[in-house]
């Protein structure tokens, strides 16, 4: 570590989830990950060990509720229970990516919202503050009490196509009708117009049409969303694009959830490159020559040192 | 009354919002009014007499926090304090207008969640359930840890327009980037295409331009909303449909908030018709020729009976 | 300012209620006002900006839920609601007038208890702390549980008097069953009688009449209560007190509210003079020639100040 | 038993402060006490066996927080604990006396206000509604959040007197500055004036004086408190008044705590007679010639009925 | 069904974990059990759909948390919260196996008390009330503030042992130092002493030894414990028996866990059967001829109905 | 006192329990004990007075809920609430003897679970930690959601016979079932076997028979438990250990409740010496010279020191 952070009382800690990234992101902090180990008793329950004393110590867990989420969700659970007991002053939570955001409201019968059952979980084991990045609602916010800092992913995503070299004139799409605000946000800031893929089913028992609103022909298509899960409407919308005249289509999200058929989807379809952050880890047979990975560690570190440190977070923004 | 609802212990109480709406919802279940005064001292503070006993009854309160917003809602605090002390069984909320509903995430530092703060202040003053009306958000449901029903105004909505004999292809439109999601639904319950008023400032300091993206040429066009406030959105975006082709343009919303300049831009653009719900109480200098006012008294009067009965009321949606 | 107060978590904001009364705290202390906006929406919403950073901060928000007292308390719910998300350290609410104090009872069937139902409120909301002046009830402290400072008006009231010319003996007066003990604790301060207003109906539809407990033959009585609002009852009083023989008549209240014809009412009667404090800002109209107003600000910068300190609040009243 | 009532979920159980008036108040309702034990073990651990099922049932605890108070109270609270996870529907709390409520605000730098923490400690234990009388303050209704229903002692007082031959003018005294607006809903029922005892001490170091505010000559006067503890002030006042002129004494209050001195200065006092309730139970040794004593088995039976039967309780009071 | 339960109201949910005693428990009740599907998102994210109105209705739920313990207590939150939202009158949670049972309290610095953790996210998603068997340490009903009731696996166990032919007398060995209360229980159920396994490293580095306390020899041992994880205790405990001259061993538990090494290990020991309960589904390939299956249905089931119908389920243990 | 503690935020407070032990833990930190008197009101309600400020300051409150356990308990609640009131900063309540702990689970049908009660209770009224000592199931560490530290007693006792010359070997002994987990620790400090008293009724309507499981003939016996109360275990234990052969018994436990016949059981007992710490205030009539007193202020008065230093407690016991 070049730098060194000279606050004791600032530990960081990281779970299962993303060990690599808490590694930068105390990095760029300039401390050592606190000694914990989170293993499992051979029926599978979670054992915590905390190592290290943290009475009246701020405390930052960094831990996605990304695949398996129920043993992250619970590992994070436990952990705070732990921290709590033993006395921690502040239990921060840093969870680059949130599960079960999808859940954010009952749009059927007899549903859970399944995001404001974790936000209570997470109040009632002790959570003092959540930071997060690019909830799937920004309305999950308002499913907590306390603080929350919330860190934004475009802007990252749309520096790196900012910097690249791109030649010919580029259009934002948003792969579905709820994600165009998204849409607009990048197009803003890499000053361009955009397109909405309009997939609707024209019959019953006949198959859903992937229709494209707004003008992309001859340019090259950025879809961006901010999960990408089993890119089944990634796929069929990049390729829609590409039948209707767009001359190139990359893609990127925030997210890599990347479950099931995705890779193979994505390595079969016609997007030429899938940007992400590693707000979830990507397993070593997902990353194949399409994916590009952009770290949040210097995003995430900066965003717990002016925590820690009592300073503005919005200005993080400017 | 024709019809007369037997169970004794179902009352309906109206406060001063929605006074005439709450008449019809009586009506539509078969029982009076709950005798109950709403006044104000001197000095503005709220003086509530419930002039009979709710001693274990399931009493269901209409009041939207519509404008005064504060009055309403406070309104609604004390009357559910008199009632928890009061020892009524169930202390139902029927909302069909949720204010403050857009302050529903922190778009920017330091602002409050309002919505979540209502949510928080009728929980925590005693009420068991919610019951409202195409919330400006869905994931508010999730604000909430007691049951809501979620009722929607998009069908009855829908069915005027389907209803109307209109003569040319039609073409629903979402006046912003949030609302693409709306529109799609409507849309498909008029088996219409979609297009979006895609507004934006072309370089800082030039005016924002309305852009339109899907194809309105020659179209009826309905632009659909769930609250129309100032009315600048969706009277700008009128015009500019106009100016880009559509033959006609007729708008819709759940929520008639219509405050400030709305009546005079309405009258003033070219929108031929404005149809909203009576979900708030539409003032009678506000009733123009131009706005139709439809009932959710059927649909919400329908819900209390179902929520009463303990039937679901899901199936009201089939 | 003079002086400068010099740690720079202390903050303090002042709502709409009592503007200029802030700024005299605020000079008292030694800091300037916390930058931060209050206003309305179109539609009659409050929007809240708060335009410096508070994160870590010992927040203290001045705010009075004088007349209209439902914006004034929605104000204030809705800046401690942004404080807590924007990770203010501490909230303390400094609430000079506490509206619906008299609401603390039911007194009659299915009432609320509005008084308590604001505290509840409050601490759902997320303060920390009430800085409050001459509660209605003092048991409206036991309404909260987390902690409350109460002061005291009566000093500030007694030492207008004491340090007034006044030619010949003085009693302390209560214009109702209710303020006995408030009177006596005047008159300790004064060294002087009390008297009682008895008010009653001797038999039904009959009208009541004003009875005087307590000997005021020749003598300049003072009225003393802790709100003047309709001033129906302390008009009354003063007249009946003239008619019984009263040599002058001085009124005084920490809280004057004066709604409705209060202020023809006091011109009207044979109070001298109505001395007051500033816990409730008194419009412009309202300030005639009979009107003495006294200022909290020493009493509550003071307060603020040692609460900040960690000092004992108690010493402020030996 | 005469009556029976027929409902078996309504189980009236009684710990150890009242058992002679839990007795009354079982045969007005037309009830069998539950079966219930409450000892301690050797080492003064509280012990409760509930010897009945009491699933499903809706549970009246009659108990009176009176002394020995601590022990009172810590039955009363276990045994709502052992109700609770017995699996009761309601835990109904009759407490005629309610311990602890002179110490309902800060009257001092650091006190405790253990009125409201007692309400807390009841609604954490699991009550879900009280059943009082005669509080001291009635602002301490505000200090639960569950219904309360506040039962009144004035009018069986106020009815003993009216039934009394008593020769002379009455007048109706409170014997402190706190109790005026108790003495003057007496003076109502008995068409009576009122009159104050003033007590004060003229100069530091110098004895109190009792000066009377009203005129009590040649008049029988009956002085009204709520509680009478030491009988102190009750017995200084009734000597006063013999001295000022008054032809006889009567006293009464609610609940005769009668603790240290009380009864040897009753004895020894100007008191004719001191008129009482059953709210707290008089130990043999204070039953002396001059102590009337009421029960409050009708009023307290009569609203447990009421309460369980979902009427209203507030017609009782017609 | 034979026999049918006629209240509708009564509903009876399963979740993964025990689907086949969930049926057994449904058919001694006399219900069908309730349409509800529990499946994965291609991300691991579990989705419940409850297939049928709940609403107003008493909901038992089936779940024990055993392995995979995240996943299956996972589904049981999520499966409240969508029940409370979809405004179930109670939600009873029955759990045959409370899993993170031994992490009751912290043995070490720092950990966390999960079995409490567990207890708090169960009352946060909304339970109403909790059914359970043989939980590791008994102090776990007080983890909870809703009503627990709490079964005993015991007796099942015992009356095996009781109707089984076998030649000599026997001897209950507790395993360990903690589970001695529960061998005394079942040694009194059978009329037989009672030895205990003293495990202790004589010195630091030197292996454990097995002593028995108590007199074994010659004698049918029956080892009992409440749960049987690894099997590593109870193999070398039957196996030190066996070597100290017990003619015979037999062991049961109630709870089956049976993870890593355990049927390898029970296969090679001198444990002649280990009779279990199907509180844990058993697995196919864990089904060994040593393993004898009983089931709680019975008890289970008759405990629901007790609990719907409220009668007293202490009589059940008569 | 020779040291002295330099925080002036450091507070410790003694109520009525253990005043001795208080003073001689303030003397290990080296500070003075705060001024605050506990007295009773005539009538037996508790008055406290805090005399000095403790605005901000860390309070740490010691108090052992032992006999008068209700009035014990009850000044300390009442403590809390006052703190919470005043300011300050942290409760942390010390309970070097944590009464009604046996009652920690429903051993019969409606019982209550006062340990976890008074857990609520103390969470209630505000205690944010508590510190105590040997609870008699280590699992009422999780009856609570604030930090809990837990110490010792078994190293002071081990340390005692460790230290005394004693001839020939020894076992330690569990009196009962459920002790021998606690006999097992002592065992492996004073490297000794172990023995367990098995009582039990061979037959209905039998006298319990004292079994004795495990070698105990020609040793020294030292019986340890961590509650004596009447001492009919212990003493009867003691007997059959000196009639099956051991040469010598000594007890001893951390906890000395010794109520009703106990010091006469043990003064006629074969019992040699009983050793006990001062977590609970020995009375002057109950010193006989077999009893010997240890005392755990060091203990207490370093963990103390640690917390407040916030460092590791968990080193104490290395």
């Amino acid at each position: 570590m070049s730098n060194q952070y000279l606050d004791p009382n600032l530990k960081v800690f990281s779970l299962n989830s993303n060990r690599k990234l808490a590694a930068e992101i105390a990095n760029v902090i300039g401390v050592e990950l606190g000694k914990c180990s989170v293993t499992r008793f051979s029926d599978g329950e979670i054992q915590i060990n905390i190592e290290e004393s943290i009475r009246g110590c701020d405390v930052y867990v960094i831990q996605s509720t990304s695949s398996p989420v129920n043993e992250h969700l619970m590992e994070l659970l436990i952990m705070i229970d732990a921290l709590k007991r033993a006395s921690a002053k502040t239990i921060n939570i840093v969870m680059p990516y949130y599960g079960y955001a999808r859940q954010d409201r009952k749009a059927r019968a007899r549903e859970p919202i399944t995001a404001k059952l974790c936000a209570n979980l997470l109040e009632t084991a002790g959570a003092t503050r959540v930071i997060t990045l690019d909830l799937h609602a920004p309305q999950i916010q308002g499913f907590f009490d306390i603080p929350i800092d919330h860190l934004m992913g475009v802007p990252i995503l749309s520096d790196y196509f900012k910097n690249k070299i791109m030649d010919g004139d580029i259009v934002i799409v948003s792969p579905d009708h709820g994600g165009v605000t998204r849409a607009r946000k990048m197009a803003d800031r890499l000053k361009a117009p955009i397109a909405i893929i309009d997939k609707r089913r024209p019959k019953p028992n006949v198959a859903e049409v992937m229709n494209i609103v707004g003008n992309i022909d001859g340019k090259i298509a950025i879809l961006i969303d901010d999960i990408i899960d089993t890119a089944g409407t990634i796929t069929l919308a990049a390729n829609a694009l590409v039948e209707n005249g767009a001359s190139e289509v990359y893609a990127c999200c925030t997210h890599p959830v990347l479950s099931g058929p995705a890779i193979d989807r994505i390595e079969n379809s016609t997007i030429k490159e899938l940007v992400v952050t590693n707000s979830i880890t990507l397993a070593e047979e997902k990353k194949t020559d399409k994916i590009v990975e952009l770290s949040v560690a210097p995003l995430i570190g900066e965003a717990i040192i002016r925590v820690h440190e009592e300073q503005s977070v919005s200005t993080l923004f400017d």
